[in-house]
């Protein structure tokens, strides 16, 4: 009981952190049913109530609640699992705060950060355009992020540029504003014969891991992105996405409407109830495999270069996006 | 029911390819309760006979029942999350295969396997064993495999040498012998402050992902083995098990006994249904940090060395393992 009482708290007091502005009691609730935590509102309005008592929330009447100090300090001392969370429960958060609008094609869209020297990416933009070429990116668009700039947690420093690309959560996001839920299972590397998808040689479950999959196959050196960019045959990033079944025409028609404006990441889906590449499907859902977002500067590394890259960074607007062409007009000025 | 079937069958399939020697069916059924698989010797026995008459097994009268060519295929083009399978189903099965008695310091452990070229290696000797004097590693003892020798699917390339360091599942294969069932439940980072665990600062759990939580944190450079053992404030690789609360005191027993003989892992070990490093354990456990058996190779890779690591590579005769004190001298054969 104790127990289940402290999570609930620690999930008030999650959703307060991430928030930076204050928040009604309604506004919590619905963010907590968004993410599968089910609790009423008059639920959250109890322990607000006893949270405020305890030092841990500061009330500020109709504008809401926030974290006090006190709360920050119970939050980070507390449970390892609790505090670092599985990514399942980040890409759902995620999920529910983009508010990207796919008809008039504005709002904010989640990007990856990967922070290098601009010089150095300057020279390797050749080899991050192939990716893009190849089609095995999260759409064609990207953004730079100045020294300075902050989104999220990682604020560029002097000296470096940080390469926003898009997170193919921005997809989970899309679907579901149109009412369909996606289940994110796991990251993998992605096996590539003549460029079409063979099989994941390793997997790692998002409700398992308290970092990205795709970050650590990155950074651990074992793609090969060099390969699919040239013969066809490679490892590349992908993630393993669920549907309800009967959404999957919509998913199909909704990730075309993306892909017209450069958004497009599912690279393929399968038929209800069935195995895709393998991988068992319950019945009554669809599996699909979408492109990992990071894959255009993950390149990069298998150059030698080491980069520094956070998946699921945070929310951007989708104007600050370009084409990828323009890369080499725009690194211009930063060097 | 298909499905079901299926299971089974690619379950013995993975008993007898991982064996290399025939098997009885007693022997297969042995293997599969041991990991958790109930089935009775009667069902392996009709499995083996539709199997048999599907090519897939040979049956070798009395000696017992080996894969055939085709069941190879079979089992290769099986679903890839049976067929990979999860870190916790390969920790099962070798704490199960291990033969290691205790009392007599006699039989088989599990070791990791990194191949790495001579020369290096001998250059980072006094890093390497800085891990060993910091109590870092997974006790004392490590072996040397030369050119050409073959440990479970590794073979050592000529001009390399691998380095087998214990792997810390020998722990739980020593606890089973003794009627104690180990839980393995994460791999992580482990901070440490002033040579003190501090907490986890990313963990994989065991049971959802294919490859080693540790080999993937140390190839990704998220470790920091240097400052570990400079100053005791660092990142290193460790695990998160469980026990029976009653077994406490008699895993620390067993741990002290295989400390003097060199093979301790134990870190730490909490009290029944209490937190250990804010990891909660349910009512009726113990929870247990165990260091990474892959720690003392793995601070190469933050002196710019790229490693092959394998964890769990294969088991090898506890008599060719020698002190760490003897590596300057036993490299000299290979150099």
């Amino acid at each position: 009981m104790k127990e289940r009482k402290k999570k609930k708290e620690l999930s008030i007091l999650r959703v307060l952190k991430n928030s930076g502005t204050p928040l009604t009691s309604t506004k919590i609730a619905q963010e907590l049913v968004a993410i599968g935590q089910e609790i009423s509102e008059r639920t959250v309005r109890l322990y607000l109530q006893e949270m405020e008592q305890d030092g841990l929330t500061v009330n500020s009447g109709k504008r809401g609640h926030t974290i006090s100090e006190k709360g920050l300090d119970e939050f980070d001392s507390s449970n390892v699992i609790d505090k670092v969370g599985f990514l399942s429960a980040k890409i759902d958060t995620m999920t529910y705060q983009m508010n990207f609008d796919l008809n008039t094609a504005s709002g904010k869209v989640v990007i990856n950060v990967t922070l290098v020297e601009p010089g150095i990416f300057a020279r390797s933009i050749p080899l991050v355009k192939k990716v893009y070429e190849k089609g095995y990116a999260m759409g064609h668009l990207l953004t730079f992020l100045g020294p300075g700039e902050t989104l999220g947690y990682v604020t560029v420093p002097e000296g470096t540029i940080g390469i926003g690309t898009v997170c193919s959560i921005t997809l989970n996001g899309v679907l579901l504003k149109h009412a369909i839920p996606t289940t994110s299972r796991f990251g993998g590397l992605l096996e590539l014969q003549n460029g079409k998808p063979l099989r994941f040689a390793e997997i790692i479950m998002y409700d398992g891991t308290s970092i990205d999959p795709l970050e650590i196959f990155i950074r651990s050196g074992m793609t090969n992105y060099i390969d699919a960019v040239q013969t066809g045959n490679g490892r590349i990033g992908a993630s393993f996405r669920e549907f309800p079944a009967e959404s999957r025409e919509m998913v199909e028609h909704l990730d075309r409407k993306m892909k017209r404006i450069g958004l497009g990441g599912l690279l393929r889906i399968g038929m209800p109830g069935q195995s895709l590449l393998d991988i068992p499907v319950s019945e009554g859902r669809v599996g699909a495999i979408i492109i990992g977002g990071l894959n255009p500067v993950s390149i990069m590394e298998e150059t030698g270069v080491r980069l520094y890259s956070r998946a699921l960074a945070g929310l951007i607007d989708f104007r600050k996006l370009f084409h990828y062409e323009e890369m080499e007009r725009r690194i211009n000025e930063y060097l």
